[in-house]
């Protein structure tokens, strides 16, 4: 289908239900952890989610594979990847399940009605930025850094969508789970579920992967540590799980 | 040296340097979260070392002989363990080097003066008061419950006792970590390090230590995984360094 490709987009194979994605090398591509974060979230047939900062949409794609009874809005600020986005759904054939709505997570009131969100799912830029040091707008940096959302904003943002009882997923660095946790306290999407991704059992971990519950009761559950890769350096089962029709 | 005890009380051997330590069967007794907790935080020679809500005073009497340069003060509400405290400290021959406190977290300015501690060390009360529920004031249930002193008490009286720089160890119940790392940074005192600590490979983690460091800048490094047994349900070899003379 080439028709549906800009010049220097590609298509990649999301390993998955015959799922597939347009890409742009020059631009942010989509790593491990998206894919993690869309077999970490959990959603029921009928449900509204919302996934902010979906960049080429990866996640409401193959969440939708998982839980095609769902719809999915996927929200984005910047409008070419916007573009992708939409492109890769119809692609994917998901049209009725799945929207892409340019849009930034600030002006969160034009995003949905407030509480219309079952489910908020986001993969939002990790890095702070450095005072006088990362001034860069470029597509890179802002899926990057928080040049155009912050922690904060992605917080407020998802506090102001979900319903009470609504469910929060988000994919992180374990470097910044103070602030994570604090924030996610303060807007009252209380953290309930949290895995620690390690690349292997003798590094330290470089991802983590959070459940918050909005107005829900504190008390947090940590779960065994996941690994990617063995001691032989191939991808545990429970990685290849997550590629397999589960 | 039976003369050191009181009616029901025994001398148990700590499996360290010699070292020993008075308990009561009847009241609250140390366990592997202590012992973890005396090997997790550090010293330097000369450091002036304070441990809040001591209990029997087994994180000082452990740590003084894994750090023998430092002076320690041990402080303790709960006037029959503070003596017990004593007598250990008495019976270990480390009265130069440990002094124990009847002291009250909430009246910290009573305990030292502000900024003068380089480490404050704590096992806290892990449990929630329920409202309506626990009302008991028994040396088990404020040893256990948060009944004279919550995650507040201890972290503003740590807040005040650290000189700037000084580092903070705790231990605590991983779920209650969202509370634990949100209040340490209310209280400027930066998480840094973090251990979980896993009583088996297949299971939930059920202890976390934590260091922080006052007015430290924000970034958590999370460890490997800590494991208390191994696959034959024997000790694994990291649990026996700490028992040795390392």
């Amino acid at each position: 289908m080439p028709e549906v490709l800009l010049e220097g987009e590609r298509i990649d194979d999301l390993q998955r239900d015959g799922r597939k994605i347009i890409q742009h090398p020059g631009r942010f591509c989509f790593g491990m952890d998206a894919v993690l974060l869309s077999a970490y979230a959990k959603a029921s047939a009928g449900d509204c989610v919302i996934d902010l900062c979906t960049g080429t949409g990866v996640i409401p794609i193959l969440m939708e594979s998982r839980y095609p009874g769902s719809t999915y809005l996927g929200v984005e600020l910047q409008p070419e990847s916007a573009d992708m986005a939409r492109r890769s759904v119809i692609l994917n054939g998901c049209e009725d399940a799945i929207r892409i709505l340019r849009g930034d997570v600030r002006e969160y009131k034009e995003i949905a009605r407030a509480g219309s969100a079952d489910v908020v799912t986001v993969n939002p830029p990790y890095a702070k930025v450095q005072s006088g040091k990362q001034n860069a707008a470029d597509a890179y940096s802002i899926a990057r850094h928080e040049v155009c959302c912050t922690l904060s904003d992605v917080l407020r943002c998802a506090a102001y969508l979900l319903r009470s009882g609504g469910r929060f997923y988000m994919v992180h660095r374990p470097e910044r789970l103070a602030e994570i946790l604090s924030e996610m306290h303060a807007f009252r999407i209380e953290p309930k579920r949290m895995t620690l991704v390690y690349p292997r059992r003798d590094r330290e971990p470089n991802i983590v992967l959070i459940e918050g519950l909005r107005d829900g009761a504190q008390g947090l559950r940590i779960a065994r540590p996941f690994y990617i890769y063995d001691e032989k350096g191939q991808y545990t089962e429970e990685v290849r799980l997550i590629y397999d029709q589960n």
